[in-house]
């Protein structure tokens, strides 16, 4: 099954290394762009078919499934892509979507969790995070914003956290998109080069960028620390950008495909529905 | 030019009246189906292209424009196509939808704006309301659920809250998708027919449809009271699916292009910065 290939492919396991994936590389897949570019629009229906079965069958009260996505990665790499191309393809009455920024001066009153708690999907929804509660251990880690200890608490406190949010019925879908160095300067320049992209361009990019080895080595400790069986990272190559969303796009497939959502049964009667309304 | 058109077409204007509207009529278009859809799917990227400059022009905090489509109408008139497929065609990171329910016991307790204010679009953002504060004044009038003093004072609170609203920066889109009586019969009934619409099928639908001039006694009400210059109301014949979804997304169109959003000027120095990212 295509499913078990993809996921297998991604997941990360026992003994995995950031540093053995190829940013350029596509497991799983062993067509063109021209091919995953049409994989990619081909499978779109069939996620919209699953999503909304999962809405439909939250709106009696009784299924409480919903599916969380986590988007991490460096800057530049394509999580805004993921979002327009991949979740942008479902009906949007069915997504909530969460960008999660520097904290608010409120927010780092609170524990690091209590933000994220918060925006966590209803049941019936495919919920999404761009950046996530594991900006605590990785900008958080590389530049030193908490004490080591604190630091060092959050990984144990992401994995109870995670292993609740699993038992309430919401599948979480962990991804980590991987572009090289020289990707990400080829990206960057691009949006100096171009007037109408310098609204992306934050001269912080760089300042993050020059720490790259660093940033590594922290995700490498997620994967270690918080990579679990309810809840496991997938590390999705993402030099090729439309490798990335056909994978992402594929994940959400198969996590909706374990859910297997149903249309929920009438909880009324039919036939005297047809009569009435015929009769109005 | 043709978004003088369109919105001249389905603007509620002075001495207008609802039952001079054709539900099934074409007002602005002359093509066919085919072409209409066309038409839908080849303007799609000017609003996706719109919806970024709005979003990228908030986004160094200066512009303080946002859009806010209102979308009321009776059962089964296709409000949930249009954000499907209108609303769904321009980047999620720039919606932020609402979908406003009979309100819970909390927001019963409070003014019936306080839950619509909460809502409001950010700036940069289209802001889309399925159903709205007009609830209050539609089967809140018909139900009879307040006052006659009270529903009589709720037309001009709507009115000074939009003029606020408005002066905010927020462009009102108002827009009643109108269907007649028997597209509505035949659209519920084929949710009965089909065991995977049954979800989307409630027996009070039928209820409110037996009141059917009833409401559209109020809706003329609420198109007498609260059409304004600065928040007009606008009657999408709903009948054609194909053409209130093309005529919603020209109406946003025009919307957006009187914002005219532009590009932000870069507020970094971007020959240094292409200095520094290529040294790094």
């Amino acid at each position: 099954m295509m499913k078990t290939t993809w996921t297998a492919a991604l997941r990360v396991d026992d003994g995995f290394r950031l540093e053995d994936v190829d940013p350029g590389g596509t497991p799983g897949f062993t067509g063109s762009k021209q091919q995953g570019e049409k994989e990619l629009a081909a499978r779109r229906e069939h996620l919209g078919d699953l999503q909304e079965r999962l809405f439909a069958g939250s709106r009696s009260g009784e299924a409480q499934d919903a599916v969380l996505l986590v988007l991490q990665a460096m800057d530049s790499a394509g999580k805004g892509g993921i979002v327009r191309h991949v979740v942008g393809g479902v009906d949007p009455q069915g997504v909530e979507l969460a960008a999660f920024k520097a904290p608010t001066d409120e927010e780092r009153a609170h524990e690091f969790l209590w933000r994220i708690e918060k925006r966590l999907p209803r049941p019936g929804f495919i919920g999404v995070f761009d950046r996530s509660h594991y900006e605590d251990v990785l900008i958080g880690r590389v530049r030193r914003l908490a004490e080591p200890a604190e630091i060092e608490r959050r990984y144990g406190a992401i994995a109870d956290f995670e292993r609740r949010v699993a038992a309430s019925g919401i599948r979480i879908v962990k991804v980590m998109l991987h572009i090289s160095p020289d990707e990400q300067k080829e990206r960057l320049m691009e949006r100096l080069d171009r007037p109408d992209k310098h609204w992306k361009y934050n001269p912080g990019d760089v300042d993050e960028r020059m720490l790259w080895d660093d940033y590594m080595a922290a995700y490498q400790t997620v994967f270690d620390r918080t990579s679990t069986p309810v809840a496991p990272w997938h590390v999705v190559p993402a030099n090729s950008k439309w490798y990335a969303r056909l994978a992402v796009q594929e994940l959400l497939i198969a996590a909706l495909e374990d859910v297997d959502p149903q249309w929920p049964v009438a909880d009324f009667d039919v036939a005297a529905e047809k009569k009435r309304l015929a009769a109005s």
